[in-house]
């Protein structure tokens, strides 16, 4: 299988970049191919132009790979902190710019974008790992856990993935080293299991 | 009043810009001062750097202006599309860099962050507005509408400000010029109503 990592932490010592290591090892260990992207560390350019609007625009290099290798993953695998219920900008510009028209999701003939898409991803299951310093109540009963429909219903399920799995991971700025070795104990079994 | 106008779309003949320049009107008519952004035209840099994390980071000069306007600011509008149940990547770093510690909120002395924070903001009403091309039914059933929380309970709710309210004009792709018109007057009796 191919498995597309994408991590979004401008630290490169955070516990998100410690996830996202550990999602390639135990991937690299069940023989898959991984394509890894740390967003922050490659510069990745988060605006969308007026000009990548439409379906059949041309798009720079760096995005047209993007959307190749997205593409064609078999598995999809997201790491992110929750910041405002949301990704950070690096990643939502992701979002804008490769989950496009043609690449995740179409429109009908004839629909100007008023009605409802059809996914294309080819992705059988995607992973989203959140980390956060808001406590589970909180977040669900203030909040709403927004990142749960944000991921499940309109990105990934709008795109034709049929498994999502997401998990977050607080309160991280009071965690201590055993907790964190058995939250990365546990990513390393989740991936093993959904892309055995 | 000063009243802080947040625009993000990359098309300057966007219906998003025409609702912002209808907000601006409507208030330069009522007296007040109005501090205007259009985030895409000034090319506003929406990664938020490691070394902005912490309350007492030193700012670059237009993050710290953004980060004074707003916290003066006796009223906020937001307008913005709706992709993928969040503001563009743009908007998403204003909201990274410029909603920070000690501008927008704070937590207790001796609280490393996993606590509940105290808004700060001066602001006595938001209002956001936002345009989509998913009817209202399908929004709020499927995917949950995530702006609903992210804007009322996330950000401005957590950030003190009092009457926050929140108004989407759909299907915007298909709209006619009379419908839009319509929307605009909408827009300024609501600016109005608030902003009195």
């Amino acid at each position: 299988m191919i498995i597309s990592i994408i991590l979004a932490h401008p630290d490169s010592d955070s516990f998100n970049h410690a996830i996202a290591n550990t999602c390639k090892d135990a991937l690299f260990n069940l023989g898959h191919e991984v394509v890894f992207h740390d967003l922050c560390r490659e510069n990745f350019d988060p605006l969308l132009p007026r000009n990548e609007f439409e379906k059949d625009a041309p798009l720079p290099q760096v995005i047209q790979e993007h959307c190749d290798e997205i593409a064609n993953a078999d598995g999809i695998i997201i790491v992110h902190p929750n910041w405002w219920g949301m990704p950070p900008a690096i990643l939502k510009g992701w979002i804008d710019r490769v989950i496009r028209p043609g690449v995740a999701y179409k429109f009908e003939e004839g629909d100007c974008g008023e009605s409802i898409p059809r996914g294309l991803l080819n992705a059988k299951a995607a992973l989203i790992f959140n980390t956060a310093n808001t406590s589970d109540e909180r977040e669900f009963e203030i909040f709403g856990d927004p990142l749960e429909s944000l991921w499940t219903n309109c990105i990934f399920g709008l795109c034709g993935v049929p498994n999502i799995i997401r998990r977050t991971f607080t309160i991280v700025v009071t965690s201590s080293e055993k907790q964190r070795v058995e939250w990365l104990s546990e990513i390393k079994s989740l991936v093993e299991h959904t892309f055995h």
